[in-house]
């Protein structure tokens, strides 16, 4: 295992690699799965793409989120594949879970048909646990692309995989003794920038050293529980779930029974989960919230960080109860 | 004129905005010239792209650097070139300096085929002047891109340009008055992030409040004026050349006059500016400073900043002073 340190963009960085290395042009993605704003990445998987050319969108092949048969029918009827990017928690940190059992048959499918499986752990690294999403899941992946807490919030990327991928980094020398440039160079302005890569140290130390993910899981597992008593009592069809150190509020739909155990057994659509609350439904929470002096980002949820407060929760759940009471005073829940 | 911040790799949201903007696919850039990693700007002009995939290469058009008749003869005969990209300076700041008078023809080139321009001002903005190479030659682009002093060298990008090639990033209404999303998006972790965005607010305090530019530039020219004098006494066919803050240290070959005038008259071809001095020479001369205490980072050549002082041009012209007779003793000139 090793990593190299990035400006940013680690996972147009990696898509370079994943298909130097394979030889393979090809790199498989999910729709409505935020990737990066770069062209490989963020363009639909229908309609259009201003600005991004067709010979970049050839290179991808958008399929549906978690759909493992979409994947092995590409994997058997195609010889261009060279990886397959995911999430492992699912899109933006297990908002739209991917299904039982998905991310231990990827990875056999992608090593029985020689392709390449790259996790996205841009929000999971350094959040599920101290080794990522990887390490939570028991699933290795061939590449990992970090950011955000690698570093504390500083501007910084990095790719971590198997030593021999990312050799392709490497210059190295012929026979002969003279050095020969890298496969893939990665010349950068940003990278390994010394006040980043100061606060990733730092901030790698305190990962390793204090109990700052549990602190984290604890608060959103916290929240979690009293917003969902709150949604009981008040006797509505929502639910907040979440595995790791995040909050997300899901309002169901006439007929359907919003549970978290519905959301995790599948039965609810992912395109359901990240559409679900609409924009007003979201905006008279919010004022409600805020008219208790509470606000939070990342609607509809959140992420907690180690420095949250068990007073911080318990208020959080206060305006949250008060909110939904406001709410169904004015007749929109 | 409107700026956006971004996390950085302005360049490549550069090209995706030329593209959305014009409609067209095909962008002008120099072979050779360093526009950064991102796989639309790293492939040679020709041989190997280890993972970059043929159809960003066709997105491309690779000219000789500087050559304005080849870009004259691609915006006459064809109709898919939405930009052309260039270092206003030469690349790598004036490493390789542009012919005379090619901006001012490329400026009219362009628009009057109705292709953008688009500077790379990552080096020379708030270097080569408060308004960047653009202010300084007094052409304006259509787009430019901006990095390191930005930002004081934290970890950030800026693209600036005319405001209705940046309005492709805003959100807008419709007639009925619904927000709809923009032609390009470009969300991103990093894009604006607060500590690279104070340190870009301080520095261009500084930039616009002091003589920070000037105080790099004059120390700069003393620099290339005790230096060059150097080279005289030893009577060695190499001289020191640049316009900003900035040397270049320049070893002519058996037969070739060596001298600035001849650099900026064109004499000298680029290949020649930027790997006329072998990797042996620059060690020799390398060490020879080192042996002095004196290190320069940018071989061959180096940059200035505001803080270097009198005393520190003293003392690397008399260490430069001494490798050459060092060089000298050792039969190596």
């Amino acid at each position: 295992m090793r990593f190299t340190v990035t400006g940013t963009e680690a996972t147009h960085l990696g898509i370079r690699l994943v298909r130097a290395f394979t030889g393979k042009p090809v790199v498989i993605r999910f729709a409505d799965n935020f990737r990066g704003w770069h062209d490989h990445v963020s363009f639909p998987a229908t309609g259009a793409a201003p600005g991004i050319p067709q010979g970049v969108q050839d290179g991808m092949l958008v399929l549906p989120p978690g759909d493992i048969e979409a994947i092995h029918a590409a994997l058997t009827t195609r010889s261009d594949i060279a990886a397959v990017m995911v999430e492992p928690t699912g899109a933006s940190l297990g908002h739209a879970p991917l299904p039982a059992g998905f991310l231990a048959r990827l990875r056999t499918l992608t090593t029985a048909h020689g392709a390449l499986l790259f996790f996205d752990e841009v929000i999971s690294g350094f959040r599920c646990s101290p080794g990522g999403a990887q390490q939570f899941y028991g699933i290795t992946p061939d590449l990992a692309s970090l950011a955000k807490i690698v570093a504390g919030g500083f501007s910084v990327a990095a790719l971590a995989g198997k030593a021999g991928i990312l050799a392709a980094l490497d210059y190295r020398k012929t026979g002969a003794g003279a050095i020969v440039s890298p496969r893939v160079m990665h010349q950068g302005t940003y990278n390994a920038s010394p006040v980043s890569a100061a606060a990733g140290i730092a901030t790698l130390k305190i990962i390793r050293d204090t109990g700052a993910i549990a602190r984290a899981n604890h608060t959103a597992a916290a929240l979690r529980a009293g917003m969902n008593a709150a949604i009981a009592r008040k006797g509505i069809n929502w639910c907040i779930y979440g595995e790791f150190s995040d909050f997300r509020i899901y309002a169901g739909a006439p007929g359907e029974t919003a549970t978290v155990d519905a959301i995790y057994s599948g039965a609810i659509p992912a395109a359901r989960l990240k559409g679900g609350m609409s924009a007003e439904l979201i905006q008279q929470l919010r004022c409600g919230l805020l008219s208790e002096g509470v606000d939070i980002a990342g609607w509809p949820g959140g992420l907690t960080s180690c420095t949250h407060s068990d007073a911080g929760v318990e208020r959080t759940v206060a305006a949250f109860a008060a909110a939904l009471d406001m709410m169904g005073e004015e007749g929109v829940l």
